[in-house]
């Protein structure tokens, strides 16, 4: 019709940026699907991490879609961006159970899953249904913390006990730590007795380690806290001591040897970000991911 | 001891800043209970509530005791701090149990509970205690929002539903809202038909109001969001169009001629309210009622 | 097909918040066509307005649709976001003939574009091509600057500019300047000789004004700086001394009466907005005139 | 010469910004010297106005140099920009011995002193100044606070005590107090007994005094407090409840029938003021009094 | 009695954040006194050190007791925190003196001081009553600057000239430099002929240091401008090209191995420190510094 | 006369604080010009770099004039500030037209340019100007972008363009590049291709290169977000990946061996600045870069 006409021409002059940039307008045909979990409920020191995806997406037309570090584009990628799930404000469980159902659905369709948070306890759910589909699952952590507690506040589901419920699920043995320097002294004893555990600088480690995890699936889960404030100051926990984000960057080069069924960035808090550069980094390690996984 | 002595010579030196500015020693003696709510569980546009009792506090020293709106000073007056309750993160029904047990507990001792939030649904626990010992307990409510959804997002117990828990439990003709400029068509028509209902500009009806409610135990709740986010810009759903912090302060005049067994001033949000005016106007509000209550 | 499908169930999950809050899906059917124009290329003082409409749409989440100031509800009108044109850096001319094609565009489709700037002079080319359109048009201009320079260090186009072309392609006569506070000592006499010149307070004169106005189609060019810095400090050159949020809103009411052709809101810069009330009042006042104009 | 040429070319094409916008670069020539001092030794609650000279000089290329409110323009005056004072940083005396000797210099030229604080302090030294020239002076002072302490802390000088060491110097009686709305019950009781006091709102008195101040020489100094918070947010000690800007623009307009023979304008702290709107009215204040003045 | 049982009651939902935390509850038993100095007078380029105790104490709750670096935990340690001083405002002899009593109060009682400052100048008294006791003490100084000038802008006492005077009353052979990477010509000379002086990187020059003074009572002074302001950006005079967080929190394990009989961490200004990393890094110092010395 | 004599005296008072630190009042014997170039037009994500200028002077009063990275001082260089060229606000062309003339008459003068942006755009009229007086002009070029698009959303000029168009005018193999993480895939071939190219980390092939380089004429163009935005967030497009503060301060030691005949250090934004440090290390490089040029 004329007006269908006249609306396509409307488009001509308008600039999408709906959704993470260079992201598909066809879920059928991505490989890996975005997802944003806006949850916060849990967090202990600072809210804020729910407003995390939406500035992720906004601040990714800061970037190329061309990556200098991989030498690959987005634009040679498909991936779908779902927006973020509706989770009812104040209920963790009915959240988690949300989330869970949208990564089934996601992983029926033989897609990987993206996830972006939202507080770490989403990790939870997703990993949940990953580990269903792929039954030697290997989770890939870093964090500043060890997220190991067996309870928080007599809380079971917490930011701060979602790796202890995730080592219940999968096995410690099955969980690689990177990066951790806060823990109380259970969830130390814990981690050394359990999970394969490198805490501080672990740049020096993690080529040797991921060359074990090859014939694995493997799951990263990305707490934004494991680079040091300085370059990561909007996050909920801000631990002083982590890595540079020229060395978080590195480690998506490294990560892209290995076969990733599923992921998570998590805790980036925007409201603590004043310099949107804590967004910025989180937008460019999702690049570079999309880019290794695409 | 020679000890004992040697820490009093050092207590002179202090300056003792911990709680509410001219806060009793003694539980015992006190008459009003301040005691902090720290939840934001269910804040729907923006979290941040949970630090609105501790920042209150400290910005209340920039104030004098002194209050030339009542020719009185806090130094007349009797009531305790009580500080921060512990309520667990992610968990709304033990977090209001918590906060209905520490009322009781007030109650019992025969004291004026004041609670400090937090978001707006920390009142519902409260109101729920001070019912049970006043019996035609009467509540007055100020606020931007008419908080009378039936459920938000499929939950029963939120920001938005406080009014009408409260409602169902003491009958919404004991309940008088003022300032309300947001609502849902729904929760409207149950104003109209359920609660006495004094939408947008309410200064002009406030004194002929609280005449009939005179012989009345009064229980009062303040979202501070009631003020035009000019004056209260630190709150988690902002909604341009409210009074004055001027009228405000004459609420509280006029709210000293009522018979007040509790209250309770909510959604102190400090992390938009760069210029500390929000929680400056939140201390001075609770220092006109101490000195009305205590 | 199963994918089909499957992609339905996660749809399920997901909030959309894409667009002004209650959009329309449907361009053709939609009576009112809301497009952001994110230019800054000439503000004097402070730049940024090229992020406003982007916040306005994520903070008109923060309002209810339905409102009590009308008593009518967004979900009973039709109207479509086209999102944010893409405009050139640096280019002013080719920026206005983009914006002049896309309004000529909609106004062909039968539609009534509402413009979110940006910077004032988006207006101009809007302006220019509904005054094609409509030959006896009526500007309304709300403002704390009267905008009337000859030109501004030089240039012709400039947001200090704007209303001496609008004068220049309708005639200072048909132009209704309302709440300036600042000008040149030429600009006042050009508006004295030439505008119909409001100045100062204006919510005494605006009744009788619009009752003129009723059989004329009419364009309402509001520049959100008109409102004091108090209720509106994200802008690029605030004026104190302005109306109330209160009173702009009561204006949208008076506006209702009118025959409203086009419209545009600008000047919002959420760079000096850190609690978003200038961004949340800018889309309060764009829901209270869709509800008038959809 | 050759480079003398050249560099009055290079000079064409620069802005100059130095000074308070339309400044005279001819002391000589001037009527009234605005001088900045920049202390905030005592200020008791947040420091920080040591930066407002400067940043109100900066925001002023914000403003117009002609006035719509006075029909009048700067560039019809004269008036000196002498910069900021240089104070030993942490010693009060020293201060306020350099602030006085300042003061007479510009009295002994014949000029009248616009000191910029810096904190309230600083008005003491030139006031001293000022009534040392002119036998029967009355000062009008514009306050949330009554600053009239006999001492704050053990300390004689501070922005606390300020109003009682000019009451001590020129009587209480030739004080004029408007605006405030917070002090001790000593204060209180010395203003009634002492000054003449207009607490509160205090538009409508403030005509009928002028009347009485006619014939007399007048020093004024406001303390950007009086004005609420929500409209000046930027200050040290902020008191919700004060007036808007409008008011304090009216007012302006009502000392022009006074022959004032020296002003200040203190406690703005640009740190607490991110949209600068305080700096813009203190500078707005300043252009619609030089333009009285000069 | 009764009442006193309730109000037990009470307590236990009562979540306690008064002081560093897990500091003691009995100054008795304690080992360590954290004390605040909130004074900012000589602060030269902007103030606001004086909310640095307060702050640094309010984030300390998002650290853990337990710490990954010694392996130990707060909990094992006794320390008590006395609170603010309350200091004079504007009056810095007086200041120092109230330091000096307390810090004389502490020593006598057997206990060792550790000062929150505050500017820098808060050193001078503290080390003044320390090195009364200990004849040949040995202060270590972590500064940016060298704070050696003889007097700046005519004062004797400033946070610029307080390590100059700790020389005159120790002798410069007993200070240890490191990090300097600021001063006058002047300065530096003095340094190089007096002081034990390790500029800019200085990370593998402080183990071989540190062996030498095995022997000796050390004070360690800590001025947060020694890390980079990246890593410590609330700060009063921040210089570009310092060391980590993770460096410092190193140092903070070598300097376990000394005979600490004083501290301090001066200069942490939290206005600056949106993110609150600064403050976090300071806590977590302590934190580190305490499990050494408690 | 006597007034004048009185004007010197209130000059003793002043603190002068125009222009960067130490700069001489004299043009005519100053080696060294520094002049800011206000304009942001056409950056891409965020605006602000206008306002970089007149921070970087401000902020240069927190340094000291002497540097102990070269052991030596401002006081014994002469330069000249020239202040901010007043550019035409949204018209790009002209404002490069100005930028080019003051250029010209600088070198005319024979005296070196040093120019303080703004957006990249500036550099190339300045290029421009000082190619035509060195014939085989060099530019070594910080970034952490190519600036080597052909065109920018179909713009020839854009601080996305800048050394697309100093290729075309002085070749791209006198172009040194150092620090690039960001392209487009064209910009790299183009870079490959043409210009010397040393992406990501540099600091191990500086020395070398310039050993190449010393006897040619140096046009050094410093983009500030070279530097990592943990050491400076206040800039348009952050790109997290870069060096340190530290690094880029080596880096003007090593830039002394080398005949520079102009400079420009660009694209410092001062909104995303809230510590300043970003300011303040462009302070302390311009000051090393004097300390060399002067
Ligand atoms: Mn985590
Ligand atoms: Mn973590
Ligand atoms: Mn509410
Ligand atoms: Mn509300
Ligand atoms: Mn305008
Ligand atoms: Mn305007
Ligand atoms: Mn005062
Ligand atoms: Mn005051
Ligand atoms: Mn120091
Ligand atoms: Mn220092
Ligand atoms: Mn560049
Ligand atoms: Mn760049």
């Amino acid at each position: 019709t004329k007006t269908g006409e006249l609306k396509y021409m409307l488009k001509k002059f308008i600039c999408c940026k709906k959704g993470f940039i260079g992201c598909s307008d066809s879920y059928k045909d991505s490989k890996v699907v975005i997802i944003g979990a806006p949850m916060d409920l849990t967090v202990s020191f600072r809210p804020g991490a729910r407003m995390g995806p939406s500035k992720i997406r906004e601040v990714s037309y800061g970037l190329e879609e061309f990556s200098m570090y991989s030498m690959d584009s987005l634009n040679n990628k498909s991936y779908y961006d779902a927006g973020d799930l509706e989770l009812p404000l104040g209920n963790v469980i009915e959240s988690m159970k949300t989330i869970k159902e949208a990564s089934n659905c996601i992983l029926e369709n033989g897609k990987i899953p993206f996830f972006i948070g939202g507080e770490h306890l989403i990790s939870l759910p997703v990993i949940e249904a990953v580990s269903q589909k792929y039954k030697d699952l290997v989770v890939i952590h870093f964090d500043a913390h060890a997220d190991l507690r067996k309870d928080f506040m007599g809380e079971k589901y917490s930011h701060a006990t979602v790796m202890r419920r995730v080592a219940e699920l999968i096995g410690g043995k099955n969980i690689y730590q990177f990066g951790i320097r806060s823990s109380t002294e259970d969830e130390l004893h814990y981690a050394r007795e359990n999970t394969n555990f490198y805490p501080f600088s672990f740049m020096g480690h993690i080529k040797e380690v991921f060359k074990e995890l090859k014939q694995k699936p493997i799951y990263v889960s990305l707490d934004i806290d494991v680079v040091d404030p300085a370059y990561a100051p909007g996050t909920g926990t801000p631990e002083p001591g982590g890595c540079t984000a020229a060395e978080i960057l590195e480690v998506t080069l490294l990560l892209g040897d290995l076969n990733i069924v599923g992921m998570d960035l998590v805790e980036v808090s925007p409201m603590f970000d004043l310099s949107e550069r804590t967004s910025l980094l989180a937008a460019k390690v999702i690049r570079e991911m999309l880019i290794r996984m695409g």
